[in-house]
């Protein structure tokens, strides 16, 4: 997941987060339908009876199947990190491609032009500071921001200025910046994510990571640090997406963060530096593009995605195996029931979310002229925790439509329709900006930021049956997108 | 903390968690004395009305102290990792005993020969297994055990033999084993962590870490693999004191042991493994010893203490700055308050409680003369969490004694005196072994084992006025030892 250009509006966050409490609550077991509000006219017509019922036998099959986690595991364990340009991304996309077509979809490789950015070495020790022992230096534990520019292979020396935001970043001005390592201490707010708001406290850290070092070398820094953007406290870095600024920038554990801070206001603290990724020539990658034919109007096409290129220190489990898996479910849910959906559902696994987006602006520039025809896209890109239900962005009448959709999903809690005023899914961002309604299957974000990123983010973070309701949120709303009598309206 | 040692009665533990559990009971706001069970007639002889005002102030100041959190700052942020016959201990030791020196206390460094063993490189890469992508490896994160024997600089390439217990290493025999690289996949018990087990849970896992590379090493294995021994989930390897086996040993992550008995599941497993790290001529240390002189009785001694050497991965401030700084803070209390023990407070700051114990082997030698003499010991080894109560290793007419003293520290619920078959603290084994009554100072440890030994216990994990819990327990226990009437009897 990477929304460094997300909007997070508070009064959205505040209605996902009483939404999401909303969903919490234990369903009651044998809640009928007339104890919901009257169905309208609409609802009814756009879901028949043997609608709702094909979607509860749906719902049923991915609640008891194995099919997604085993693909996640295929991606995560077999193959492992995914970043673009590398050949396990390569391998990814021709297992997926593999298996979707073993499951009877129509295949199709997009090709994307993809950045290649590999790390390199990476260390970096406190070398003076005050109360410093003879003869002995801290070490500090980093990682290097992706697209970061590189060090010598020696590394570089300098003196570390702290800033807590922008704002003393200026007023520090370029005379106490220039030729320093910059680290920024914006502290990820714990107490936001525990109480469900974790994409707000993403979003006000990761500012950051995206425009720091950029910030900091126009200041005429040597090197930029960030302390890295999550709620874990395991000395674990987490990397990320930055603009490229033409410096070496990294992100120091929030531990290292501290202790540099810590340090710095007691006196001088210089750091030796040592980051050697490389920006390779771009390399070639693919979007996988695999359609289950519409019965009734294959023009018409609705997405269920996820991404399928990770960073490279953890393997891509929640952030997003896990995606792109629940999407592939999907489809193989509805080819074991034999459910053929009116409209085409498309899955896509997405190229190089992480690094840029080159597979969603390809699918855009390759299908914007099927836009029209695109019904709805769904992307799943928040981790593989219980789903709380999706975010929108689409007119509340389109929402309104959904409910009998969301009923089925009712059962396991997946109750919230939140409206977005942004994109609910990086990928599906192109469609949605065309017009297109979109859904973000939206899960427990409250320590997804825990993992994302970090060399933990492994197969042991998804739990096996809430990946199953994950799929079974997927599937049931991508067939009833795909299969309720009236497209969905703009 | 060590205990590789150590024997772990499940009725013990039961019991500490059933007075552990009693000790989290909020302690009634307004209780008095008068509500509680009446006091023997040897606890009033030996805590009269004065030394009970005294214990109150004690407590009172401790609590309001951050002297020993300002302690435990300068040893893991200025100083840092203090393993065995580092430059960091060296220092350690020198300003410890300066700032009990500035105390007024009678400081002595009492010699210690050390053994002196760094980490070199560590590095693992999985190089074939099922569904491997051409051209590429799984990276695997460890960490060298200590002691470990040194890979070539190249490293070694062997296939992965996965076994549970030492059970399954036997069954397998030396046909199976001889030139592989063994992982003992014995997982940690989280949900005993959890419910206040950890010390069992760690007990049963701890086991492979000591004798697991000797077992291995015995069946022809060129090297040996543990899961790391704690409860946290963040690709985190532990290190810590294993038996030397003569062939290289580490510590890979849970995640990373997952992944590769997931693998081995499926077929073949090779790993190119390299760890470096060498073995020093041993090197001088330090044990730091200063007196508090008794005023009435200065020959008797209690002992306060923790240990000063810490694992190189993290900065050692739960393991065992901490334990340190609450010694260091019971004489700084009374001598703020100008409050003189009958006896002699010994603050002892030991050395190499992680590599071998040499410092209180030390001890028992220079000082078993004095073992007569020695009334009671106590140690603080296991973190920095609001403190439980005291496990204790004396008769029951003894720990029965130091009721008045425990219900000084009742308001916050310090109230558990757990008895324990065994030394309470690595350190003061040699005198509780010599028959003196020994305290090991009991935190809440449900998450102590996710930090213990690794990169990751650093100062934050400290939370400032769950140390001065541990402080006032510390400083009041010691003062109520070395001022009770009676020296508590063996």
């Amino acid at each position: 997941m990477l929304r460094t250009h997300a909007h997070f509006p508070v009064i959205a966050v505040l209605t996902s987060t009483f939404m999401a409490a909303q969903a919490q609550q234990p369903a009651p077991a044998a809640r009928s339908f007339s104890a919901l509000p009257q169905m309208t006219e609409a609802q009814l017509d756009n879901f028949p009876p043997q609608l709702i019922n094909d979607l509860q036998s749906i719902k049923a099959a991915a609640l008891a199947d194995d099919y997604g986690y085993r693909q996640v595991a295929h991606l995560t364990e077999n193959i492992g990190p995914r970043p673009s340009g590398s050949p396990q991304a390569q391998a990814a996309v021709e297992y997926v491609a593999g298996e979707l077509r073993q499951l009877g979809l129509d295949v199709q490789l997009e090709q994307v032009t993809v950045p290649h950015w590999v790390r390199g070495a990476e260390t970096a020790e406190l070398i003076e500071y005050p109360g410093q022992a003879p003869g002995t230096a801290q070490k500090v534990v980093l990682t290097a921001l992706g697209g970061s520019a590189s060090t010598t292979p020696d590394g570089l020396t300098a003196e570390v200025v702290v800033v807590s935001n922008f704002d003393e970043l200026k007023s520090s001005g370029r005379e106490k910046i220039a030729g320093k390592i910059v680290l920024f201490n914006e502290i990820f707010d714990k107490q936001k994510a525990a109480a469900g708001l974790a994409f707000l406290s993403y979003g006000e850290a990761v500012r950051y990571r995206a425009a720091g070092p950029k910030a900091a070398a126009d200041f005429g820094a040597v090197a930029a640090l960030i302390r890295s953007v999550g709620n874990a406290d395991y000395r674990l870095p987490h990397t990320g997406y930055s603009v490229p600024a033409g410096i070496p920038a990294g992100a120091v554990t929030a531990e290292d963060a501290t202790l540099i801070a810590d340090l710095a206001a007691q006196g001088k603290v210089r750091m030796h530096l040592t980051l050697t990724p490389q920006k390779l020539p771009d390399a070639i990658g693919y979007n996988v593009i695999a359609d289950l034919k519409g019965s009734e109007h294959p023009e018409q096409i609705v997405v269920v995605s996820g991404h399928l290129d990770s960073w490279d220190l953890g393997t891509g489990a929640i952030d997003d195996g896990a995606g792109v898996a629940v999407a592939m479910e999907a489809a193989e849910i509805l080819q074991k029931l034999h459910l053929r959906p009116k409209r085409t559902l498309r899955v896509i696994a997405w190229m190089d979310e992480e690094s840029g987006g080159a597979g969603s602006q390809t699918y855009k520039k390759d299908h914007e002229s099927e836009f029209p025809r695109h019904v709805a896209a769904i992307e799943s890109d928040s981790g593989a925790a219980h789903p709380l239900g999706f975010n929108v962005r689409m007119s509340t009448a389109a929402a309104d439509l959904l409910r009998p959709a969301m009923n089925v999903l009712a059962s396991f809690g997946t109750t919230a329709v939140q409206p977005s005023s942004y994109p609910p899914g990086a990928d599906i961002a192109v469609i949605s900006e065309a017009g297109v309604p979109a859904l973000g299957l939206e899960q427990d974000g409250r320590i997804y930021f825990n993992y994302h990123h970090t060399a933990a983010d492994t197969l042991d973070k998804i739990v096996p049956s809430e990946l199953r309701e994950n799929g079974a949120a997927m599937a049931v709303m991508g067939y009833a997108l795909a299969t309720m009598k009236d497209p969905l309206p703009r």
